[in-house]
């Protein structure tokens, strides 16, 4: 199996060095792969229950990814055995117009993880330093400011508990043209469907461009990027599987202890 | 399969009319039961991404019970393959000092399900007419007050596009005597044990008077209540399983229209 480490985004990383179409962890038969999946799936259930056991931690998942990157497919797949007892999705849209009336992590923290949870952030905070850059809405001073803004927010998440993993989703121009158009000539996909899609894809490389300095300038430590090559479906929800599950045992959670007090003890 | 109208309180309805320990919704063998209850929650994921495509009405599954009647089993095993893209889940414990300060329905409205979503409450507002009325914090008065005042704001959540469903996990005395004997017998399940359930089991009469009252006051055409024999907890799921499914049938679900205007749209 590969390492994470390369897929791990830091300083003087470059986005274009990874390849969209690369499979470093998927192995076997079509068949094996699911049965792997689905097996991972499972673990991650078993892993979410001790986490909610110990009921002090926290884990954040971050996903990214232009449009078409799979981001609910990911979702369905990795969480396909846990409960929604213990996992939760906020879907960051468009801001309200009281969303904007307050800064733009106000609406995040309003959904960071209770203690015991697993929660997944589908698009982020990171909207707000990749569109806005993109579109020219704040300067260079701003988006440098906000990188840093990110980073103390994410660190008060850290150090009070959150293990944070951020992954993007990244596909190739020519995988999304596919996938759009696919939703164009299934009239039953029209709904998953926005003529905006086709405007963000008119700003590929500004976009690529963005993300790229944005993960350099925000993986860190306590709360890492992993670009996860994800033209091919399986191999993304693999990779993600693989990743959370190696996070959840790399916190060595543990069942709270037994309570002495109720040895013994028998209900009437 | 026996009908679901014979568990469904209403206005005479006498709660002790119905078994814990029936199983009227549980066939065949053990396998062919946990067949099913698969097959259920994958027939429930189809329905759950049609109400998600509609997008448009939203579904409500309220959950009450007494202790170890299974309400976190009963999720988990349901939504076993449903994706947290289209199910919350919103649990109320012991309202906060926020929560005291507003009337007792404002944390419920705030998360009563979006459109497209199925929401889950893992108790509800109910327990503000069940252990309020079992302690005598409320009077004969303001009980028959609440009763209209949650039959008001439910009639306004459906008329808003809501359905609901509410259940009660309905088991004996002797069965939550040894689910709540094994937790304390069993170390590994003492953080699930809190002595103040054993209160809450002295007052077993009082809590299942209140049930019968509160169901029979609350059991309207718009949102009404269902006893779920629970002492099986296959049978409970089984029950609720195809519930919702019979529920979100009933709701004819549509695919939203193909876009005539997307026809032969090329991506570049």
């Amino acid at each position: 199996m590969a390492s994470f480490n390369k897929y791990r985004a830091g300083g003087s990383f470059r986005l274009a060095d990874i390849k969209p179409g690369a499979t470093p962890f998927k192995e076997g038969s079509r068949s094996e792969q699911l049965a792997q999946l689905d097996a991972l799936a499972l673990q991650l259930d078993v892993l979410q229950n001790l986490l909610h056991a110990e009921g002090s931690r926290k884990l954040l998942l971050v996903l990214q990814g232009m449009d078409t990157s799979g981001k609910d497919g990911t979702i369905r797949w990795v969480f396909s055995r846990t409960s929604p007892l213990g996992v939760r999705v906020a879907a960051f849209k468009a801001p309200s117009l009281d969303e904007l009336a307050h800064d733009y992590l106000w609406r995040c923290h309003a959904v960071v993880p209770r203690s015991g949870e697993i929660m997944v952030w589908n698009r982020s905070h990171y909207e707000d330093v990749l569109v806005t850059a993109v579109e020219g809405w704040i300067d260079k001073k701003e988006l440098q400011r906000r990188y840093a803004q990110i980073n103390d927010f994410e660190r008060l998440l850290s150090e009070t508990g959150t293990v944070i993993v951020k992954c993007m989703l990244h596909i190739s121009k020519d995988v999304q043209r596919a996938r759009l158009q696919e939703r164009i000539d299934t009239p039953g996909k029209h709904w998953k469907f926005a003529l905006g899609d086709l405007d963000a894809r008119k700003k590929w490389d500004d976009y690529q461009n963005a993300y790229e300095k944005a993960l350099g300038a925000t993986s860190t430590r306590h709360a890492p990027w992993y670009v996860i090559p994800s033209d091919s479906k399986t191999h993304r929800n693999l990779m993600v599987a693989r990743l959370l599950i190696k996070t959840l045992q790399d916190m060595k959670l543990k069942e709270p202890p037994a309570d002495p007090g109720l040895k013994g003890l028998i209900v009437e």
